[in-house]
């Protein structure tokens, strides 16, 4: 059995692993966090952040994880009291409807089967019937981290205008931003949600909030206590690159390398990656004859691909295998899901070698835990990344 | 005129220079959060804290700064209109007593004038006046890191317990763990707050709670909202090494690393180092003709020294002229203090030699920018660190 | 066409990626190499240098490429005029054979194809003839990075003992040391060559020389000018971990670290890994319907496969496509063997998913460049690795 | 006694401290060193070399110690029975006389006390004598380290003119590159000796040849053999970057970023820099009453201070001293030194206040290891530093 030497394969869906460029920014001595070279290295992230949220407003950045920005994102625009509509696209939409109702509001769930995105028809009918404008916001994940499934923000934009409904609208992008096409201001959303560790490839450590005028006004006058969490405490230093309390300095120095990064490839081009990546991943699922969670293909996540395990055998079992086996991590099933799926991240840095080492360490990982499937999976990966349809495929050719 | 080459002197009171080895821990590859090795980190660290806070209890590690660690001590055991006892210490005091404010609860804030610590008797009679316990906790900062106090809080714990009052004690440690002595247990503290960044040695990003029984079982029955700062959330996934949200994987590593190097050197030889350093830099001050901010040397900080500006100098004039000529970061006067003094840190990882250096910078700054002071600070320093009075010294010998 | 995004595939055979690990450990700040810090490192490298050579005798250590290395076998051996006996295994051991004729030596150079490691017999019988003992070395190759042909050192070992011939056995090791078995002193060895961008993983910068009591005696009367390579300083000061001259501290860091990596995984295992990986890289060619270099499968090579490209198609070009299309290298094919074939390594931190990413690097990039071959090379490879032969594979078994 | 915590001071004359910065620009990952990105590279630093050398001829890099660089130059300039002319101005001197030696070449090598850079009137009045012109170079240290004594260049360039005198001139600049001004072409140096871990502030791994076309011509007939330091197989890749046989690739990653950093700052206020830092440490000495290797103002090294012990005391006994309290390397005396001067560096990222922190450190050491001097020392550094004389100073005024 092969050691655990060499380079491990981190392909869970964050945190994913940080480029080795990323890792030196960060290795950089902490400087004064009131000098002025702090306050240039705040404006440049500052700055850096509006282009990847694709937002001329403000972008806060908090010293947190993840669930530290969804918090924030209520405790600045709702009341206790306060009724929202959201929609159980997974294991961490259900986390922040639960972080709202632990916050005193009030949650208009709309069910789910986790294997499909928000839908903006059923949000429609929701907030069309709500008259009265009891619902003061729409929150959803982008990309279900627990499914691998992707919802469509514009769509569910076009719903709320159509119910011509004041509510905000509020956006989870912890694992899509920076991986899949996401515009804060061209889809009018008034809180986005973020984090370092995903597709800004950094160590976990940062939350972000970017923010809509309509949410600034919402800040005004709710009535959630906040203090570390407030924007209006951010937003004063902030205009000189500057934070009311203690930043995280050297995740800070890898934001704006981060940022460098994702602007030297270009964006679209990381989206079209991500979406490449995904498309072979789903081709090797295929081919392995397993099923993809995700069952709606406008819906398929460029970020993660989640592969619903065969009835009887343990999805954690056959992790283990692969782990001591091939040196890889793969995402575990959460939540109702455990045992029951398995997730292969492909975001960040990964490029398309990356990608058929860790799809042969699933296959040969299959094959070793016992898990049946058929051969051919990542030759089947391979055609897609080459752009060839397995019809035209000389591999039948082969003796 | 210098250019700012060479290493640059940090010399604010936090965050304080982060050790190469420190640096090089934390740039190892992010790993899989769910995983038995991080499972193993997460163990370490968790434990590796019960020493440095001199505590058998559980104690609580937040992506933050050291202000979200201040809002999760109130946010776990307060209740709205609850009411605290706070001394005003400084600024950060202040910003604490803020804090509780903005959160709902009522503060009996003790005026101070910033020069001196907590009294304990002060704080013994208000609680005597107490008596229907409606003070539900005392609330002290241990080293003012705006002015270079030192609150004793074992005198405050015999205050409260001579008043026998069942107040919660709250302190604030965020300068002062990892360079002064601090003990959780034996102080029997209820919440200890502290971060990353100052003795520990770390770049900023993570926040503590050391916790008493008597916290957690306030935190059973309060009543303030709270879901990212919840220890219950915490205290479940930390049994086995791991965190309810992701955590900040790679400050981790170098917390692990500071731990070390803090048990390496001992914690006592640490202390004793710190309060060394921190009397030299005392003897500077005087022999400059300079006045220290703190005026009880009960209480002089073993972690940085504010020093009062003489009148009609302004303090931030001078520290611009140390960081443009002698490429040294010294502390600001905060708030009230702006301008009036300047603050020297010489905590972490300072020893001899940088201190030396560190005064060098300050007595030649004096110098350039015209601010009157006799010469002489630094050789009275290194006579400190030699443990020679001034009164049989032979630099008087000296042709 | 995908942009040069993530981790660069490093698979030409040498220098290998350097572990991040081994990144680390040389990003130690130097100490002085007159300490008895310095003496203490200076003594595990060098007795961690014969657990790796497999001797109890003296290795030296130069701040040198492995060109270098070779040079210092011959300066403190041979004498202006000396004959000795080498064997044309390809690019490398027709430099050191100009090298040595560069010094002055007299070499007879048995011809080779270039496919072949050097022939034990060829070598017998051209010593039996050698009645007078003018041959004063046989220079072999071990591994010849420019062809994947490993020579067999203890059958050289037993021609020239059959031969009851009293030249010294000299044996560059430059790409196989920490990656072949090698055992200096029971193969009866003289100077052994090698350098740390190989199976040891580090950067370019060390080399290597193991000494045999024999090599040493011949080090007292030869006669061949030398300083910077001379033994006999370098082996006073080694006695206490010292260098005659400042030696690479921060290489050395990192060779301390490597020498740890090896034995922790086990240098059998080590050796099992990379025999696997160059096993599974001949089972993709076969299947891709191209050829392997070497001619001998008792000499195949453990650390890198060359390949011959098809009449009519240029390897460079290959290599073009690979890493502009894949963001891989491969190595290029060396003097008479340039355009014809393209070498792939698979050695140092290599892995199982590493390797098979690299050769779907290669797969595609054969299809991207035109070059006619057969898919399901990477299929091949992972049926090699999951230790399945093709005819009782499952795959045919697929619904 | 302090414990060896917080950062050391490496104040030994090479190698010096590497900056955080080059660590970093080191840490990057090996990459292919036939490629077109190493291409580049090369072309990089080797271009920058000229700028540093101040010339425009080629700089010749080794992977090898300075004493590798020094073989180098001999190697490719001087034949077996040639007569070179060089001076005894230290430890280095020396040994580079007994290099020639050990290579064949007699040495007419003019004594001195170790206390004198090399007398330009001596080599010229040698030169006259030599009508037949039998001397093929004069060989020179720039700096020796082992004394802290900085020959005249210029002038000993002028003595040769005067003696119509056409042997080479080979200058040592090891300790002098990047930290005394230095220029190759305007002073005709025919070839330059350097290295890496000195002014240009790398690990030891690197050495350098600068040359002048009359030094290539030499090298075209002479005939000592070489092979490794072979100037014209080198010359020749190097017109596109690369290099005969793999190059140190992470030392030249270090050394793209300390040309950077050198120029960034201005060669002409480094070398002030390095001045000012030497003065302030000669100020110190002589308050402590001691006295400075170097007997002639002229030559007092920028680089380093060599300060002879009072009679009766042992350097290295202080140096243990000062390493054990004060976490302090000082150089050692070297050879007919040893015990006899202790050397203090000040080169390289050393600043105004990292030189006070080492000479607090040297005056608190003599304090402790009984050494008698008197005390001021730092003060009188202090006022070097801040251009005040002795005289006005204040320090009188203090009470």
């Amino acid at each position: 059995m092969p050691s655990h030497n060499g380079r491990h394969f981190l392909q869970i869906p964050g945190p994913s692993p940080v480029p080795e460029r990323l890792l030196r920014a960060m290795s950089m001595q902490v400087i004064d966090h009131r000098s002025a070279e702090f306050g240039a290295l705040g404006k440049q992230v500052l700055e850096g952040c509006q282009a990847i949220f694709k937002t001329s407003g403000p972008v806060v950045i908090y010293p947190s994880s993840g669930t530290g920005a969804w918090e924030a994102a209520i405790a600045n625009t709702l009341s206790p009291g306060d009724k929202v509509l959201m929609v159980e696209t997974g294991h961490f939409a259900t986390l922040w409807r639960n972080m709202a109702a632990r916050l005193g509001i009030e949650v208009d769930f709309i069910g789910g089967d986790w294997r499909h995105g928000a839908d903006p028809a059923a949000l429609e009918a929701r907030l069309a019937e709500d008259n009265a404008h009891a619902i003061k916001a729409v929150m959803v994940v982008h990309n279900e981290t627990s499914t691998g499934v992707t919802s469509r923000i514009p769509e569910i934009r076009k719903a709320i205008d159509a119910a011509a409904h004041p509510a905000l609208l509020m956006v989870d992008t912890i694992s899509s931003l920076g991986s899949v096409d996401y515009r804060h201001d061209e889809w009018q959303v008034d809180v986005t949600v973020s984090c370092s560790q995903k597709g800004l490839m950094l160590p976990p450590g940062l939350g972000f909030n970017a923010l809509s005028q309509k949410a600034i006004a919402a800040s005004k006058t709710n009535s959630l206590r906040r203090s570390y969490w407030d924007w209006e405490e951010m937003l004063k230093p902030n205009a000189n690159g500057f934070f009311p309390y203690t930043p995280a300095t050297n995740l800070l120095y890898g934001l704006r390398e981060a940022i460098a990064m994702l602007l030297e490839e270009g964006l679209d081009e990381v989206f079209d990656r991500h979406r490449r990546l995904a498309a072979a991943t789903r081709a090797a699922v295929g081919a392995w004859g397993l099923e993809v969670l995700c069952q709606d293909p406008r819906e398929y996540s460029p970020v993660l691909t989640a592969v619903v395990m065969p009835p009887g055998h343990d999805a954690d079992a056959f992790r283990k295998v692969v782990l001591e086996k091939y040196n890889m991590s793969l995402g575990a099933g959460l939540s109702k899901l455990a045992g029951k799926v398995f997730r292969i991240g492909h975001l960040g840095e990964c490029n398309d070698l990356t990608l058929i080492g860790a799809l042969s360490g699933v296959e040969m990982g299959l094959a070793a835990a016992g898990v049946p499937h058929r051969r051919g999976g990542v030759q089947a990966a391979m055609d897609e990344l080459e752009g060839r349809s397995l019809a035209n495929s000389e591999t039948a050719a082969v003796a």
